[in-house]
């Protein structure tokens, strides 16, 4: 399998925010196009909470990314122009150190012993991965969904080190609704007795609870009325029915099983457990202590803040929020209000209505 | 404890709508008010998934019901004017023969045994309770919830035996989303060890997956607006936290845990699969062919439609539906859409909205 990915591997031990640290992170990211002399066309993806660094494909990597329709000459992040970077975040499990990493102290795995992660950290790593490729400011700071609040973080923490903001389907901080969803998810993996505090190995992988997570985030992460038009009361055909008395019967029901068959095997668990956690953590309003303050550090030359009707994770009003706390912080924002029916994974799939936006405003801003 | 609960028994075998056949049904219910001497004033009122039939309190059970606040003197179902019935669900725990009930031919526990079940089959045994009663017309039917799903069965099925129709946030048929929802719900039940297939007894009963299966509940029967103002973002007092590394943290979590663990000892785990599946079962498409052509067989004088923005789980255009349905089957039908906040469950919780259209569709029924 041909890979794309680099490694940064930070030079110090790195403190975390909410105490702990961490020895010899290391940090996997992949990059399209090419830096110019000025290092002035970087752009920097922060993903949400399950992708890895691999958001396009590559010479070195041909295989489809998650934002293959993005990323790529004549698209909207047109890699002629611009120097594209995405990174596996801080605690993730595709390259990046995250609970599953062996801890260089002690040579086992950190399991549980991974200290309490925050989006505030994956920014710190994404500036001195930046640091690393000399790159102090960017043109663009790009993020979805858990990438949003990762972004937002950097560019209150960072404020000199990027020109333009876009935040899709993101939030200034998390609310109880999203909260309750993302700890009930928690509890199904930990409910696992596979998972067995973290201590499971490759052949005792909590695989149900991560199924029954999965299944719940996919509940999350799409939309009644999409499925409402795609399964209706669809029935599964007779001879694919397990027979069981509560087995699947309707057709979103085996949909909801592919899914979560194919994610469990791809996501570590214990690492799922912290960014799933860090999410809930997140509240732009720490900085500096209100939300208004916080969003009040920006130095950013405009925004774009992306959201979706049918999205209830990460519902419009706390797009409108955003964009409305950057208004008063004296910024050039655009709100973009998308009529996709795909829910919060509209980024991924809706890209007829994506692209537009984020083209145009690409578009205005200068290499 | 007193006990204001009568048992209704057929004198014959039930043939269930998807095969099957139970012996010696037995339903358990409650009445308020009397019954007039025309048998004109009767109401039965059909429940949700997981209340009894103890609506409200009268002098044999002096305890709070699940709609105190909608029935007694001077109250919308007032007990001066009408006589007022509420049974036990057909599959449920709390007196009527369900799936923990004791299988008459063979001594034990239905489990599994029991047959698929539908809610057509609970309005059947409602009929046949009102026939014991010797009530052939009833005043009005009502329903919130699945009650609103038994009802419309029942005025599909038995189209001369109710004048007017109360339904409140109910469906015409479930929808993939709410579908999903309760499949997951169920499979969290399944998947606890405890559960053994139906075959836990009493010191073994699958609580952590009932637990869980709650948890989901809740979060699908209230709203992300009534959670935001409610409980933001507060954190739990550390006294209370439990220290674990991913326990609760948010005031949302803990409240999640407390509805929980009151509901895990209330209720049967079967009893639950089987109703929640029954509601994923109904259409009302089935009776004649459409949805049309079912509402089209009502023979009701007026109906009264209740449903609530913020209710994701019965949304409004599920109840806007109904109406229409209604309206072209020429029944004259009033939609109400309130403005409460706590989603689904605001009908048991939001009752100074409730209690005014309620009230006045009442007066204007005759005895």
């Amino acid at each position: 399998m041909t890979d794309a990915r680099q490694y940064f591997q930070l030079d110090h031990p790195l403190r975390l925010r909410h105490g702990g640290t961490l020895e010899r992170v290391t940090i996997a990211y992949e990059t399209w196009g090419e830096l110019n002399l000025d290092r002035s066309n970087a752009v920097l993806v922060c993903t949400g909470l399950s992708p890895s660094a691999h958001i396009a494909s590559s010479a070195a990597d041909p295989s489809a990314g998650w934002w293959e329709d993005m990323v790529g000459t004549g698209k909207p992040l047109d890699t002629d122009r611009w120097f594209v970077i995405c990174f596996n975040a801080l605690g993730s499990c595709f390259g990046s150190t995250g609970p599953a990493s062996i801890n260089p102290v002690t040579g086992e795995p950190y399991r549980l012993d991974f200290p309490m992660l925050t989006l505030e950290d994956n920014a710190t790593v994404a500036a001195h991965l930046l640091d690393s490729l000399h790159v102090h400011k960017l043109a663009a700071l790009i993020g979805p969904s858990m990438g949003g609040m990762t972004a937002l973080a950097f560019a209150m923490m960072f404020p000199d080190r990027a020109r333009h903001l876009v935040s899709i389907s993101s939030a200034a901080r998390a609310m109880p609704f999203a909260i309750a969803l993302r700890s009930l998810q928690r509890e199904l993996v930990r409910s696992d007795p596979d998972w067995n505090d973290g201590h499971y190995d490759s052949t005792t992988v909590p695989v149900s609870g991560m199924r029954l997570a999965r299944k719940l985030g996919m509940i999350t992460y799409r939309s009644a009325e999409e499925w409402r038009h795609r399964f209706g009361r669809e029935r599964i055909a007779q001879s694919a029915s397990s027979g069981e008395m509560f087995g699947p019967e309707f057709e979103v029901e085996s949909y909801l099983q592919a899914h979560a068959n194919k994610f469990t095997g791809a996501f570590d668990p214990n690492c799922y457990l912290y960014l799933s956690r860090a999410m809930d953590l997140f509240d732009a309003a720490e900085h500096g202590g209100s939300l208004a303050s916080g969003v009040g550090l920006l130095r950013v030359d405009s925004a774009l803040v992306i959201g979706v009707h049918s999205d209830f994770l990460f519902p419009f009003w706390q797009q409108k929020e955003i964009a409305d706390l950057m208004l008063t912080a004296g910024i050039d924002v655009t709100l973009e209000a998308l009529d996709s029916v795909q829910g919060h994974d509209s980024f991924l799939v809706d890209m007829d209505r994506f692209r537009p936006p984020l083209c145009e405003f690409m578009a205005a801003v200068s290499t």
